[in-house]
């Protein structure tokens, strides 16, 4: 079965975004084979949870801010591999049987499926605590301690009840519901704004930004998500659409909140452009070198399922 | 039914153990209620979770080894929620059906039965987050930070996959089999001690201790936790006694791997005294103040079901 790892992904036609990709997988697949194991099998699970195949969006995104900022991109490798590792918690704890229920995620089997409920849970849970360990690792990049904590304060506010864990709630909640666009917007800013705003916040923070600067790249990787997800719906709708019909795997066919299923197509399309627009503004007016993290959030809305 | 907050707990027969409990408990009910909440029900559940009777032996230990090296007791509230809402969180994960499947807990239903099992996830996985944003709440009791991104470290691990999800997932492996001495050593360091070993940790730095303290204190602490959970199983072993055959609820019930079980009640008993004098004269040697610490600790050791 393919996996999308082998898709050119959203550092193609970039020689800076393909070093950056590049570097981020050879520390991620250090840091969790090192560090983030357990024992028996709950090694092999958190393993396989943390290192499936995906676009690695997040973590370009904190190297990106860093960069962005001034910072040299290579220090905010903890806190690229920290975001990535929250994410992959949340997945997995999303797959459960409990929540959405999914047996596989892109072609491969979700980890409960592989490793068993138990195990899925644990592996999920070693996941999070494991961002906050890595996100300590920045002391070794020099990162003062100062700007650590605000980066740790960040990332479990992003991750708790308020945002992502309370994003999926909503969403559960929402299931098989006719939802409007408020609805849809309080769901997605939560499951997927939150995390982005973090990325962004933390790779400013590597890159020893003040916390303005820190904060105002938040609110922008919160919009930035909102467009990502809405951009995403789309392109789902149009996978519905060309099966016509029902496409397993979809929200929309299994009746999650969308927006486009909110709103329409067209006006989602307009909305995604015009936060898209607010976003490339408020990172070319906040970053000292915005270049490459406007291509990689370029690259984003250009990319296909 | 009757609930375990009712009865004389921990801090009976001391006035600063008493004190100390109500102050807790009065600040962990305002950070739940004012600062872990979510949407729906899921603020409903974190806090059914969070805000569950216990003994709080944990967060007094915070308390008492941020007294123990001289530092004032109140500065360590926020660490002594921390860990009390990583302790819950681990409850309210290992009771979960695919875990140990426990309708109840101290007489209460257990929170994935009151609100089902998806909120009993995100809810267990909103306090772990909460933890590590309630630890950076240090920095308003005017703890450096540098003895912060240590706390976050050393509450990370043990959380993580290595200690305490790790334990659990041993534990849920040697279900039904015969375990040894080693093994069930190893459940319980993972599953009780490395958290009890955070809690003081995290005291100490709380009280500025420096990173040498903190280390012996983490070390005394794991002991402590594996003594603790050794006097839990006789104490676990007598009610099955008494109760004349199996008791629904104890470990040794559902075949779970205990230490009387493993080297006979005797020897479990002479183990867990020699544990404790070690502890207590490790605490003794490194505490500036000890008093308070061991009373503590001595009250943990007198304790009964």
């Amino acid at each position: 079965m393919a996996t999308r790892a082998a898709k050119p992904g959203l550092a193609a036609g970039s020689r800076e975004l393909s070093q950056w990709l590049a570097a981020f997988e050879r520390y991620l697949l250090r840091a969790v084979r090192e560090r983030a194991g357990g024992p028996g099998r709950l090694g092999a699970a958190v393993r396989y949870a943390a290192l499936s195949p995906g676009k690695r969006l997040r973590p370009l995104l904190v190297l990106a801010a860093c960069d962005g900022v001034g910072g040299e991109w290579r220090r905010a490798l903890p806190a690229a591999a920290a975001v990535e590792c929250v994410h992959a918690f949340s997945l997995v704890h999303d797959d459960l049987p409990a929540m959405d229920d999914d047996d596989y995620r892109r072609g491969r089997l979700t980890t409960h499926k592989k490793f068993g409920e138990a195990l899925g849970v644990l592996a999920g849970d070693a996941l999070l605590a494991f961002a906050f360990e890595e996100l300590t690792r920045l002391r070794r990049e020099d990162v003062p301690d100062a700007r650590i904590v605000d980066a740790v304060r960040r990332l479990a506010a992003a991750a708790g009840a308020a945002q992502l864990v309370g994003g999926q709630a909503l969403d559960i909640a929402a299931e098989g519901r006719r939802v409007n666009a408020a609805g849809v917007r309080a769901i997605h800013t939560r499951k997927t704004g939150a995390l982005m705003g973090a990325a962004l916040a933390l790779g400013a923070l590597a890159g020893d930004a003040d916390a303005e600067t820190a904060e105002r790249l938040n609110d922008a990787g919160v919009m930035l998500g909102l467009a990502f997800q809405i951009h995403d719906d789309l392109l789902n709708a149009g996978s519905s659409l060309a099966a016509l019909g029902k496409r397993a795997g979809t929200d929309a066919a299994r009746g999650k909140a969308t927006f486009p299923a909110a709103v329409g197509e067209k006006a989602a399309r307009a909305e995604a452009a015009r936060i898209l627009h607010a976003v490339d503004t408020a990172i070319a007016r906040t970053c000292e070198r915005p270049r490459r993290l406007r291509l990689l959030i370029e690259a984003t809305a250009r990319r296909e399922r």
